[in-house]
C-alpha cells in the first residue's frame, strides 16, 4: 500500500484533481530550504523531464508557477502577449470561455470566437478569424477542452499560424503528459501545463513550455510581478531557484511524479492507459443504455461526457452518492452541456478500476430504480 | 516520530519555508475532488481560523490564493487599489522594496518612501509622507521586514491611517500567527499571511484577511482572473470552493497546522516559544562574540541577523556547510544588510533546538579556525 493508493479512499473519476499514487504523496514528507542542493535538483529535473516530454530542448524553456492551470494561463497570456499585440482566442467550451475571462482581465487586446461546442474547429475557421483582422499576431486555444471532453486539432491550427507568421500558445492544461505536443514540430511560443491530471502530481504548480526568443522579446511586458514568467525564467537560469518561495512539498512530489512516468513508459504509456480506460467506459456505458456527448472520433481519452438518462428517478445526487458509497467520485456536468455527468480517465485510474466502477454505476442504477436504457445512438 | 519531524533531517533555521511537523506533511498524504465534503470542510475550518486568529468575525474575510506571500501580497493591492486611488508604500528593506515591485508591475498609481533599515519608522514619518500627498488614499507597509529582522510599528501607523481615513494594508507575511494583528482594533482594510512561517504550514497558499466593505467596493478592479480577491471570495461564499483546481494537499496540511497552532495554544503560545527561542538565540550568539544587525528593542523574535565574524578563516559557505552537516540549515543574509547571515526561531524549532544549534555553531566556527570573537556592543 505504500507505492499504491490509499485502499480505504475513493478513487477520483474526476478531470483534475486526479489522484495520485501513495508513492508521489510520501515524497512530500520532506522539509527543504528553497536554496538546498535537493530542492535545486528537484526543480533542474522537473524543468528538463518537462521539456524533454514537448522536444523543446535547445528551442524552449520550462517555466513554474505556483498557482492553478489557470494562473499558468494567465502567466502566458500576460507575458506573452505585448501592448501593441492582438491574441484571438477560439473557445469551445468553458475553458475557452475562461481564457477570454482572463484576457478581458488583465486588459490585454484580445478577440474570440465560438465555434460549435460538440464538434472541433476546422483550420479554416482559424483561417478566416486571422483574415478577418490582421492586427492579430498571436492565436490560443484549449487542447482537450474537458467541460465537453473534446480534443481540439492541434496540428492544423498549428500549421494555420505557421503559414500566417502568428504566435502559437496552446492550454494543455488537461492533455499535457497524456500527450506530446511537440515544440518543434508545432512551433508554438507557449504550451501551458498543470503539475496534476496527465502528470499525476499534486495540483498547485503550473508549468509553460516557452519559446526561448518569444520569452526574450517579453521582458518586462507581464503585469504582474508574480506571474511574470520572463522573470521567473531569469531568476531561475541565474540561481536554480523560484524568485518566490515555492512550494516545496508540490516540487517534490512533482518530481516523483515525473519518475512515475518515465517508468510508466513516457507519454505513449500514459495515452495508452488514459485510452485503454475510457474505451471500456465508454463501451461499458453504452451497454448499460448511456448516450455519450461526443462521438468517438472527436473525444479525447481524458474525459468522457454522459447524458442524463431520461428517467425521473435519476438525479446526479442520488448517483453522486452511491457511486461514492461504492469508492468513486465522479463529476457533474458544465453549463456547456447541461443535464449530463462526466468520468474522467486520469490520475492511478486503470481499466480494471474502469471495470469497478462499471459494476457500481449498474449497482447504483438499479438502486435508484433507473431503468435500463435503450441505446440512444 | 510519526508526529515529529523526521529525525535524520536537518531542521531548517531559515525565514521560511519552515520546517513543519511530520503531523501536518502526513496531512497531504490523501486524495479529494474540490466539492467533496472533506475539502469543504477543510476549507471552511481554515478560512474560520484565521478570521478568529485576526478578529475579523463579522467585519472581515479570509480569503485563500495559491502561491506565495507575494502572490497574496499582488492580490490584495490589485483587488483593493482603485485606479483612482493612490497607494503609499513604506519600506525599509527587501520585503517593502517587492511591495513596490508589485505597484510598479500591476501599473496601480503608487509612491513609496524609505526609512533607515536598523530603526523602525516613526508615525511621524507616515504623517509627512500622507501630508505631503493628499491623493493617498491606501498605505501599505511590512509588519516583520525579514531581510533584517525589524519588527514595523503597526498599532502607530494604524492610528495614523485611521486619524486621516486612508486604508491600510499589511504584509504580515512573516509575522502572522505568532502575531494577532487584530482587524477590529487596527481597522485594516487587508493583512496579507503566508501558509507557511507562522503558521506552520505548507507554502505554496497565501491569505488576504480583508474588510468587505473595501471588498465589495473593489468589484471588478482587480488586473488579474486568479489573484482577484472579490472574485474568490464571492465564489467561496456562494460555493464553498475556490474558483480554480485548488491546491488540495496543500489544504489539507494547513487545516492540520491550524489545528495544531489552537492545540499549542493559539498566537500566545506560539509567540512566546518563537520569543524563548529568538532568546536564547541571540544571548547565545552574543557570548560566542557574534553581534546582531539590530538593538533588540526592535527586532522580531521572528529571525536575527548576526554580523560576519571579523576573521579571515571565516565564510558563509563553510559556516552554511558545517551547520548543515551537524543537522542545521542556515540563511544568507540580504543586499540591504550585506555581510550578514540569518537565523530564524519559525517553524517546528524549540529553545533545546536552538541549545543544539549553538553548540553546532560553536563547533563549526572552532573547525573553521574562526577565533572568539569580542563582544562588539
Amino acid at each position: 500500500m505504500d507505492e499504491e493508493r490509499a485502499e480505504d479512499e475513493p478513487l477520483m473519476l474526476t478531470p483534475g484533481p486526479a489522484t495520485l499514487s501513495m508513492r508521489v504523496k510520501r515524497a512530500m514528507l520532506h522539509d527543504y530550504a528553497s536554496g538546498e542542493q535537493t530542492m535545486l535538483d528537484a526543480i533542474a529535473f522537473c524543468r528538463q523531464y518537462i521539456l524533454a516530454l514537448s522536444n523543446g530542448a535547445g528551442t524552449h524553456a520550462a517555466v513554474p508557477i505556483v498557482g492553478s492551470g489557470t494562473s499558468g494561463n494567465e502567466a502566458a497570456i500576460g507575458t506573452l502577449v505585448p501592448e501593441n499585440g492582438k491574441l484571438l482566442i477560439h473557445t469551445n467550451g468553458v475553458y475557452g470561455d475562461r481564457l477570454v475571462e482572463i484576457a478581458r482581465k488583465i486588459r490585454v487586446p484580445y478577440t474570440s470566437f465560438r465555434t460549435a461546442p460538440f464538434t472541433p474547429p476546422t483550420a479554416q475557421q482559424f483561417e478566416d478569424a486571422l483574415q478577418a483582422d490582421p492586427a492579430i499576431t498571436h492565436v490560443m486555444l484549449v487542447h482537450c477542452e474537458t467541460s465537453t471532453g473534446i480534443l481540439n486539432p492541434i496540428e492544423e491550427v498549428a500549421a494555420v499560424c505557421k503559414r500566417r507568421g502568428v504566435a502559437l500558445l496552446i492550454d494543455a492544461v488537461a492533455s499535457f503528459g497524456a500527450f506530446g505536443l511537440d515544440a518543434k514540430a508545432l512551433g508554438y511560443d507557449a504550451v501551458v501545463c498543470s503539475a496534476n491530471k496527465g502528470l499525476q502530481a499534486p495540483p498547485g504548480l503550473a508549468w509553460v513550455v516557452v519559446k526561448k526568443t518569444a520569452l526574450e522579446a517579453a521582458r518586462g511586458n507581464a503585469p504582474s510581478l508574480t506571474l511574470d514568467l520572463w522573470d521567473q525564467e531569469q531568476h531561475l537560469e541565474r540561481t536554480g531557484m523560484f524568485r518566490f518561495t515555492p512550494a516545496t512539498h508540490l516540487l517534490l512530489g512533482m518530481a516523483e511524479a515525473l519518475r512515475e512516468h518515465a517508468e510508466e513508459g513516457g507519454i505513449a504509456a500514459r495515452q495508452a492507459r488514459f485510452r485503454a480506460s475510457w474505451r471500456r467506459l465508454v463501451d461499458g456505458m453504452r451497454q448499460m443504455g448511456f448516450r455519450t456527448l461526443l462521438e468517438d472520433d472527436v473525444a479525447s481519452p481524458i474525459v468522457a461526457t454522459f447524458h442524463d438518462p431520461p428517467d425521473p428517478n435519476y438525479s446526479f445526487r442520488k448517483l453522486y452518492d452511491g457511486m461514492k458509497a461504492r469508492g468513486f467520485i465522479i463529476f457533474p456536468g458544465r453549463l456547456a452541456a447541461a443535464n449530463t455527468f462526466r468520468l474522467a480517465c486520469i490520475g492511478v485510474v486503470t481499466e480494471e478500476d474502469i471495470g469497478r466502477a462499471l459494476d457500481a454505476m449498474a449497482d447504483t442504477l438499479r438502486e435508484m430504480g433507473v431503468a435500463r436504457m435503450g441505446r440512444g445512438d
